[in-house]
């Protein structure tokens, strides 16, 4: 069984995860290259190569697990996380921790050997939208479960696998991640100050700058955060506000993934296809029974999702220090990706 | 002139490094291999190819710049934060920044071409230690600095440089690191509880249940931490409670080396020279004029170095949420060190 395990001097939770672990002798140094890739379990025609799906977008009538589907969800085959069994929340000393219970899904987003999620069309990438909503919805009637991270790892540097199909994944994790806990923080208190939100308070100096300003389109921007951590980050932000994700109206999902879309291509195309990771950041789950600290998330909390290429090597020292150094300025990556022409 | 920029979110600084920029269209997505290495301007006799120097350890007599040196200290060639200047802190709308003004500083650790520290002698391994120290000192003198990180990237993949010769690096910088700042909040706060230190009590935990014991020697042990972020993550601590590391006797450099010196060669012996990054993380600048909130730093801070071997690609996610996935138990990877013969 997995464990979380509470890092007793910053309080941050950490998934140990032994079920997909490897033997000591087994973690080698040359992690860099990325293996040859072998058959796909992903394409249409090899669905028995994935355990049954969870949801799919197929045509009515159509049997589960067969050959004609769009779109499919699947249990992960090596799972960070179990779905069966209780958190039994306990000590070990000064320790704490909890069994490693939650869920890990696959996104398969085409039925295609299509890589990069950049050359899926505008219509499929809306209905990956529409999943990961409908995924995030029956999650959160687990009780167990706090908070559904929904993300994407392209290309092996960014940690993606050896097969080249494009898929997302979602964990429901019983606990809410550190990063999204700082964001409701700091959110909270600037909304406790101002009586804004801090998200629209950017969305408006980023609209009248226009310094970082990459796209604005169809109600969303996308823009180089004011603290880059990363050459090319990207985040995309609806200026309505927001705090989330999974109340975004059916017509307007189109309108995200036409600017999702652009923005995978503007990097593809101007930086060589990156491998890149993105990050959906949405208000934890807000039970009717649950009162208290994000209580008022509603007012201050403000979804978005963050895209990070992965061009530079630099990382030791920022992990250990949570300081980092970004070698371009915001204003440079977002004047070269507005030039970048899709 | 670099920046210093606040996340207006979550309050993190990040160094916006415009010295050692490149060009947009310069950043590739092909970071994966190490290139060819060059000339090395860190060996005995290429003293003309650094900066003139800041610090050295050589006979009494011989003059600065000159062959005949143990050990080394000069400025960044390429510097993330510029020497000269004030802080002009100030708002940009909604935004903070501020000038990035800092020191960064190299230290090159021996005159012979030795690319890993685990094969370099106690001896001069104490030396780079008593380097560290004096030159802490000397930049808390600088009332603009707050904080000194010591660091190292060895190998490629940790983020080191293509000249495989023995160094470590130190910046001060005008703020706290998010990440100091929470081990210091999170130590604050276990005291103010339990009125003991956090470290102190893990210390005695670890020495009692020795699961995740590596080694326990003259003083420090060197532990697998319990909420391990990385597999094979190792932390030294002194069992002596001490918040600042610049305090460390000098008849126990000696002692730290040892440890220091036997854990990586574990680490090399144990997972084929993997790249790593070590940071030292102690107390900020205590001045006399400066009460407030770290005044209590004394007794419930610990320093500690932090190690961190590079085996895994997992990476984009653990940015994205803040949330570890480590592939491999903290008491696995304590066992296979412990059997690791040095």
């Amino acid at each position: 069984m997995p464990e979380l395990r509470k890092d007793p001097i910053i309080g941050r939770w950490v998934i140990i995860a032994t079920e997909r672990a490897k033997r000591p002798d087994q973690f080698s140094s040359s992690y860099a290259e990325a293996p040859a890739e072998t058959a796909c379990p992903f394409c249409e025609g090899a669905e028995d190569s994935t355990p049954p799906e969870i949801y799919s977008v197929r045509p009515r009538g159509s049997p589960a697990n067969s050959p004609g589907w769009e779109l499919r969800v699947v249990p992960s085959i090596s799972p960070f996380l179990k779905i069966e069994g209780d958190l039994e929340r306990r000590g070990k000393g000064l320790y704490d921790l909890m069994n490693g219970i939650g869920a890990h899904e696959v996104v398969i987003e085409t039925n295609k050997h299509i890589a990069n999620m950049a050359d899926i069309s505008e219509e499929q990438i809306s209905r990956v939208i529409t999943c990961y909503i409908d995924r995030m919805l029956d999650l959160e009637k687990d009780r167990r479960f706090k908070y559904v991270l929904v993300f994407k790892n392209y290309g092996w540097s960014s940690g993606g696998g050896r097969v080249k199909h494009s898929r997302s994944q979602l964990i429901a994790t019983p606990v809410n991640p550190k990063r999204v806990k700082e964001e409701l923080s700091g959110a909270h208190f600037y909304y406790d100050y101002h009586e804004r939100c801090v998200f629209c308070d950017i969305i408006k100096q980023e609209m009248s700058s226009k310094d970082r300003m990459i796209l604005d389109i169809d109600g969303f921007i996308a823009i180089s955060p004011f603290a880059s951590r990363f050459p090319f980050e990207v985040w995309i932000m609806p200026k309505k506000h927001s705090c989330d994700f999974t109340a975004l109206e059916q017509d307007r999902r189109r309108d995200l993934a036409r600017i999702m879309k652009q923005v995978l291509l503007k990097l593809k195309k101007g930086l060589n296809d990156p491998a890149y990771n993105y990050v959906i950041h949405s208000a934890p789950f807000r039970r009717p029974s649950k009162a208290g600290y994000w209580k008022s998330v509603d007012y201050d909390y403000h979804w978005h999702i963050e895209i990070i290429p992965r061009l530079t090597r630099v990382a030791g020292f920022e992990w250990g220090t949570g300081f980092y150094i970004c070698p371009l300025t915001p204003e440079d990556a977002a004047k070269f990706l507005r030039e970048v022409e899709v």
